[in-house]
């Protein structure tokens, strides 16, 4: 009989984590608190507790062949940064398409998930939930915890003293819809991440001032990158994945950095942090720069205190008639239902390559989707559910607990030695590199070598194109016929619906130079002639 | 006793017209038929027959420290590109810094301007003017008309088949004054000049959908230049001004035209035109690129005919269920109250240098900015009064009625050599080169070549730095004590307002890199020491 697995919440990952255990046979069964898929990306007028909130606005910093599933290609004349609506309707054709929504069930609470009778030996898990406030309890295999990282406001109030007195309104940004209620108004918003940036943009065309305060500053990308190609398309590439090798971080930092500047000075702008590039979670926004040379937007340092009407900031400068402060001050997540099973403290959570826990007797709960890499995450989600589920089925294994504890430890080590200390920098991860270690882990690694000799075409692109997630369905389990094809259409979707007006020019490729390629190659075939 | 001149409008032409007339010893009468100063910058909820109207969010497209008047420097904290209602500040600042308003007569419309009796001889003009519905009439001894160019709209609805049976709401560009209206709405903009660019890019952020029909294409500038400094302090330099006299128009073009390519590649997004960046008037937008790329705008061609609820283009595509089209398609100009003195024939009027009618007797009525400058309008408009006034006093001369229209002619087929073929691209003027030619009639250009041996330090920063409006105030008529000050302190004068939050980083200076300065320094001292 197929091991029931037990999916908890059905947005972006928990659909394609479906679609995982369809794919190995096992039996899912979804549950989602609300009438509907999408999770973070349904937007509703009005947030709800306990479950994400996005504005109305929201168009995603990932592009769309960088975001997609690896097996369903987002359809060419979808735009490459998609508004969130368009998202959900993606999401919808990929549910539609293998037929995933008979294993949700809509309006169920998950109340408790805690072990079964005997567990270490079974692995089994009791899972009570709650429908129309109706308790059910069954028992399960397998779990996937597929409920997110967005979810509780981290609003750390006791950081900003006076705030209790001044008599403003203030809320964090979970809580932010739309811009009309700020016209002609002058606001606070506090923090430089991907929402705070957004929100001071969004509310500077319609407020009479905007201050973004910030503590450290930030690097800023642009989702437009050179010539105009989607900045992650060309950052997420095999070819610069070796290239690092050959580099020293302050090398890589230097470099970027300099591109960075190039297109506004950061120091001009008042945003170039104390720390190097690498060393913070980038902050993607295409208007700032904009706003910052208009005036619309004023960069300001940390608040110092707040009076009833006043913000007082560290260097001194006082604005007074504040109408609005928006907290911009991320998100902690946590996971109720597990109680004991997974502690969580300070937004750090000790999973084996941010997936297992490492103390469990059987291996029969993941947690999913909670890294914060550079780049997309769903394709993540679904690599970290192809390995779980083979991990479930007992076809691939995990060490021993010691040994995924120092695996754990090192990779703390590493985070805490790389970024800045941070709640923000706690489950941090880069894109190539992470899909490259699970999907060894489950042999679906693109042979780049073999693939040279066998089809040269597809090995350019797999090597000097964008690092695309249909580059993991070439081979091993879970391959897929069409991704060959997928790959090398990908910068025809691309392009598509860019060129909506025909203009009579040659095109020309994205990503690394021509001299670059040809240098590559020949280190590339001088490696595998001294390998053989 | 001194002449009395008449300014018809108090717009920032009419402003700093004044000024000039004072500077003079002459007499100005100013007649605005509004009540208030500004112009085109007061922004009014309803636009007004016969007057500029803008809509609430226009930022200028040219920064503070280009487009001040020479001088009056813009305070250091303003913004280098201004909110209308910043720009407004300014003027209301100027005009009480030098006392302009008691010159102003509010509520007066001009009816007519005609000669007066033995108007060869004297040169004098009957100006009838209107308050509060009535009549009066007055002799003065030249006219100034400051009018501007951005009154009449242009709506060539003759060249859209069908529109008349389009059941959707269209409107000219000049009646839009924000967004909210278009709420989830389906736009079609026709015009990628900066009416259309703007328009398509505000309206994208709540609209369902933005299509923007253009016929030709554009080339975009971006107001944040290389390294983040204002795009017109970058190019507006006096010493590009001498490297072009080297190159050809055809690598000028492909020069500018590849660092716009590499922001993003005009063909991949639909906008690059058959002709070369110089052939048109260049559109200024900053966030066209990204509302592209996250498919908020699609980019269309010209269309072929309306239907009840669609557009056709000429590609053969369709749009069905339009709401809303809108035509930024430009404005023309004409001055009624001339009669016969001053003929506007699609846009086309011939005048000396675009202020003096060549066929009058005498010199007496000058029409100020009445160009379309690839920077600037202020200064020219301002550096036109200069000179105007002057002629008025007699301290400058004309050239003879045939010589005059020798000019205006080799002008024309200047601009009809260069220039697409357009309604457009009648009074197209470059900053640099026309702020010189005026200025050399009025013996204010400033001397390089003395001003390097009497003063390296300023003369480094006049070639090397932006080309500002103070340049023309350090020597001749007019000259102003502080204009070194303001040029050696216009560099901190941009990067003021940027840097609000302060970050521990050495400057940089704007513009032309360290090595081509040193070129450049050589090469001028060769030629200064070849001229002894």
């Amino acid at each position: 009989m197929a091991k029931r697995v037990a999916i908890i919440g059905a947005g972006s990952s928990g659909l394609c984590n479906i679609k995982c255990c369809l794919d190995e046979g096992l039996e899912p069964v979804c549950f989602e608190s609300s009438d509907d898929i999408g999770g973070l990306w349904r937007f509703k007028e009005d947030p709800e507790k306990d479950r994400a909130s996005i504005y109305k606005s929201v168009i995603i910093n990932t592009s769309k062949e960088m975001m997609c599933f690896s097996d369903y290609p987002i359809p060419d004349d979808f735009p490459n940064y998609m508004h969130n609506s368009k998202i959900l309707d993606y999401f919808r054709m990929y549910a539609k398409h293998f037929d995933l929504l008979k294993y949700i069930r809509f309006r169920t609470k998950v109340c408790s998930i805690t072990k079964h009778a005997d567990f270490s030996h079974n692995g089994k898990w009791d899972v009570v939930t709650e429908t129309d406030g109706k308790q059910d309890s069954s028992v399960f295999d397998a779990i996937l915890v597929c409920t997110g990282h967005h979810t509780y406001p981290h609003m750390p109030l006791d950081s900003f003293p006076g705030i209790t007195k001044f008599k403003g309104r203030y809320f964090h940004s979970r809580d932010y819809k739309n811009p009309y209620e700020f016209t002609d108004k002058r606001v606070i918003v506090i923090g430089i991440g991907n929402s705070g940036g957004d929100l001071a943009v969004e509310i500077s065309r319609i407020a009479k001032q905007v201050f973004l305060s910030t503590r450290r500053g930030a690097w800023i990308i642009n989702r437009v990158g050179d010539k105009g190609y989607p900045a992650d398309v060309i950052l997420s590439c095999r070819f610069y994945l070796y290239l690092k090798e050959l580099m020293t971080t302050s090398m890589l930092n230097k470099w970027i950095e300099k591109q960075l500047d190039s297109r506004f000075d950061h120091s001009h702008y008042g945003l170039k942090p104390q720390h190097r590039f690498f060393s913070q979670h980038p902050t993607v926004n295409d208007d700032l720069p904009n706003c910052i040379i208009s005036g619309k937007v004023l960069v300001k340092p940390n608040i110092r205190e707040f009076t009833e009407t006043a913000a007082i900031f560290e260097d001194g400068s006082k604005e007074d008639d504040i109408d609005v402060v928006v907290f911009a001050t991320g998100y902690s997540f946590s996971f109720p239902f597990l109680g004991d099973c997974v502690k969580v403290v300070d937004n750090q959570i000790p999973l084996y390559k941010f997936v297992f826990p490492p103390h469990l007797e059987k291996p029969t709960l993941a947690i999913i989707g909670l890294v914060q890499p550079l780049g997309a995450i769903m394709p993540l989600a679904e690599m970290q559910a192809r390995w779980a589920t083979r991990v479930f089925k007992g076809l691939a294994k995990l060490p021993s607990a010691s040994e995924m504890m120092a695996d754990i430890t090192m990779k703390q080590e590493c985070m805490a030695k790389r970024y800045v200390k941070s709640q923000r920098h706690t489950i941090q991860v880069d894109y190539v590199e992470y899909m490259d270690e699970l999907a060894s882990l489950i042999d679906v690694k693109p042979n780049v070598g073999t693939l040279f000799l066998k089809d040269p075409k597809l090995a350019l692109e797999v090597v000097f194109g964008p690092c695309s997630p249909y580059q993991y369905r070439l081979q091993g389990p879970g391959k897929w016929d069409g991704a060959r094809k997928a790959i090398l259409t990908q910068n025809d979707r691309i392009l598509k619906p860019l060129r909506t007006r025909q203009t009579d020019n040659t095109e020309r490729n994205a990503g690394v130079p021509l001299w670059l390629k040809l240098i590559g190659l020949v280190a590339l075939f001088a490696a595998i002639l001294a390998y053989f």
